[in-house]
């Protein structure tokens, strides 16, 4: 009498609406590096609260990525753990807010959807590395859709992308810093919102996956708002938190999210990346000032990339 | 009595006239991932009716190219089947065609020259990968050297390559396409011609090959043209055939030429590689708009590149 | 009776006041592609010639380089060799030098403490590759450092640093190069220095390591100022030397100082190598242009990787 079954462990399939429910939820909390459906419904809750229609965009574009994956026969582990599908909510939700005009719904879908088919072209060019692809998906699908607008009449972008001749611009140094605003702007500009509540719900998803993580954020965020001061960046940009979402993001990755086989000084570490991500900040924002583009999350990408393989040859890093 | 020779391949030696021949014709029709000398010479006699000084320099270009790989003793094999010449090709034509005054001759040469090292350098940089170079030497090199126009006194481009700040130019919406010349600009265009009995020659050079690789990039043209148009692209330059040529070279690619293990839906993922290469277009067409520089093959080359990959892990893709 | 340290070899620790001195005088000759202390101190005099305070801080970035290694416990065979440290010589110079204000000096030794982060990162992306990192990571971060100062109100650039909307300048061409000048600066340059006493010290500490190495790089400066006179550069920065160090640079690496299992034809490669990094360097210096950045030593690295993998395909090159 032999059991065949005996040896074998469950089918990861996506069968029932509890499992696309999951697996869309997790599209959601892994951009910010987490897996916890949990969290992905306290983001999509902060997204909503600030807009309803880019709480809708979020959820969709999580939907299609499940879909995408599903019709286009993914493994469906890599379904399951959210990997393929957090790519398509930033590029939704940016399409969305950085287009204008009766056309952004559609353009903000079928960007969720090439989000999945890049995220899956990066998988495989980064298969030998041992770097994660991380947002770098959604950056560069983002910056190439925006582009479109010069040459397509059915996108419009709206008046805060313009393309400007670098020069030195007069940075705001007199008005003191908005600092209650700053501390918590960092979180919601992950997903590009400074609603106060949205913020709150936002950094409380990651304190429902970790305590640890909720105070290394917090962390990250002081010493990127202290660097950003120091170097004497515009004090309005402060106050908006957009010196303090990379960081938030790299001090995630570095010191709690990411698999890694040493880490033994994850606030040293941390540390370090939380300021490196702080000077990339301002470098991208100023490499891309004659496309009049964002830097989206570029900062945080390079920032980790930099530090996990730098840990490889500096092992006390 | 031993013959030694029993068990020993031919040598793929080049001594004859006709091995020369052979290999620079398959130079030419490598462009479009084609291996076939007919090919070639059909291409070759589409670009000297449209011009016999271009023509010119697409012979001596493939004839360098073959004499450089002989020369610096490349593997025969490469040689033969035309791997290492197709963008020396390109490049000596774009450099007759994008230069002008008395030295573009020369510097068309030194151009195809150059492009074989640039070939041979991305042939070791692509060795682990499991993408091919495509025509990405040709890009490359060919932005380079027109760079160069700002730089050496020798150097002089014509008037259609003007870096123009970006902003939202009038894009023509109101000329209807001229579609009968929509149709067939896009065979031409590949080799930067628009003249119509070349264009019919490049289409013939397809069909020569395979009918079904012929019915494959009439396909892919008029899926690129259809989605131009959708997206509000200029109307003009729908006409000129701008948006279609680097959807047949990629629907070429995916399809047809590139050795796949699994091509279980060509259609799909021809009508998918089809729309992005029409987006991509638009997109490094703007990119480079700073720097006056056309968008040459960028866009065939990223979106097969994405397809090749994205397909590995989205095998119904 | 057992002599347990007979077949031990000496620990390559970092113990002594003399294993730090070679370290960092390693740091500064590796610029140059040579591991030789007395060649490095031949350089730092050079440069301290032309300004003691570049002098200081060269020797502190030195310092820097080597402690840093030392802290984050690098391999101690890496910091031993100068291998970390390179990077950190050049990027507090570009620092000290491209920035103005009371802020430069600080910001040039963070620099160097940053270099040995991104040289190690760098390190470990090449890892699998056969190409070296060379000073790739010096000009990536000076680069990016420079670009902060858009956004930063404690970095300020130098007048010298001025972004231009790219257009045909006026290219001198009338007034005859400074020969006796362009004969030497190439050597200075390399280190951002036109002083005549300083470039011959540079180029005593290449003489010193080999005298081969000091014939291949006069040579390699002959042959680039006559490339760069003859497709018609600016007779100015002809003279300056500005078409001549990465060439040298360029010669140094494919003909003599990078291992190579074959190096048949040192003369003929590096007379391919100088002609193509004076091409480069028109290039580079035409696409930054918009940024106002310098070329630095990109054409080197760019010249030296396309050299070395081309050749892997075509072995007689």
């Amino acid at each position: 009498m032999i059991n065949h079954n005996a040896n074998r462990k469950s089918e990861p399939t996506m069968n029932t609406a509890k499992d696309w429910a999951n697996a869309s939820l997790k599209n959601i909390s892994q951009v910010i590096l987490i897996e916890n459906p949990l969290s992905g419904l306290l983001i999509l809750a902060g997204i909503a609260v600030s807009s309803w229609e880019l709480g809708l965009i979020a959820l969709i574009a999580a939907l299609i990525a499940t879909a995408t994956a599903q019709f286009l026969k993914a493994d469906p582990e890599l379904t399951r753990h959210g990997l393929l599908g957090f790519n398509s909510i930033l590029t939704g939700m940016a399409m969305y807010l950085f287009m204008t005009g009766p056309n952004k719904w559609w353009i903000a879908l079928v960007g969720a959807f090439i989000a999945v088919l890049i995220t899956a072209a990066f998988m495989e060019f980064f298969k030998e590395s041992t770097l994660p692809v991380l947002t770098m998906p959604f950056i560069l699908l983002t910056w190439f859709m925006l582009m479109m607008a010069y040459r397509f009449d059915r996108f419009i972008l709206t008046n805060d992308l313009v393309p400007q001749f670098l020069s030195h611009e007069k940075l705001d140094q007199i008005a003191i810093p908005d600092w209650p605003e700053a501390l918590i702007n960092g979180y919601g500009q992950i997903f590009f919102i400074e609603q106060n509540l949205s913020c709150i719900l936002i950094l409380a998803a990651v304190f429902v996956s970790s305590w640890r993580s909720g105070l290394f954020v917090i962390g990250a965020n002081l010493v990127a708002l202290a660097t950003a001061y120091f170097f004497g960046a515009d004090h309005v940009l402060i106050g908006k938190g957009l010196y303090g979402y990379n960081a938030i993001l790299a001090v995630l990755a570095i010191s709690v999210a990411l698999p890694s086989e040493k880490r033994n000084r994850p606030v040293f570490s941390g540390l370090i990346a939380a300021i490196l991500s702080v000077l990339i900040t301002a470098s991208i924002s100023a490499w891309m000032q004659p496309y009049g583009l964002p830097a989206l999350t570029l900062p945080f990408v390079l920032t980790t990339w930099l530090m996990l393989a730098a840990k490889r040859v500096l092992p006390e890093l």
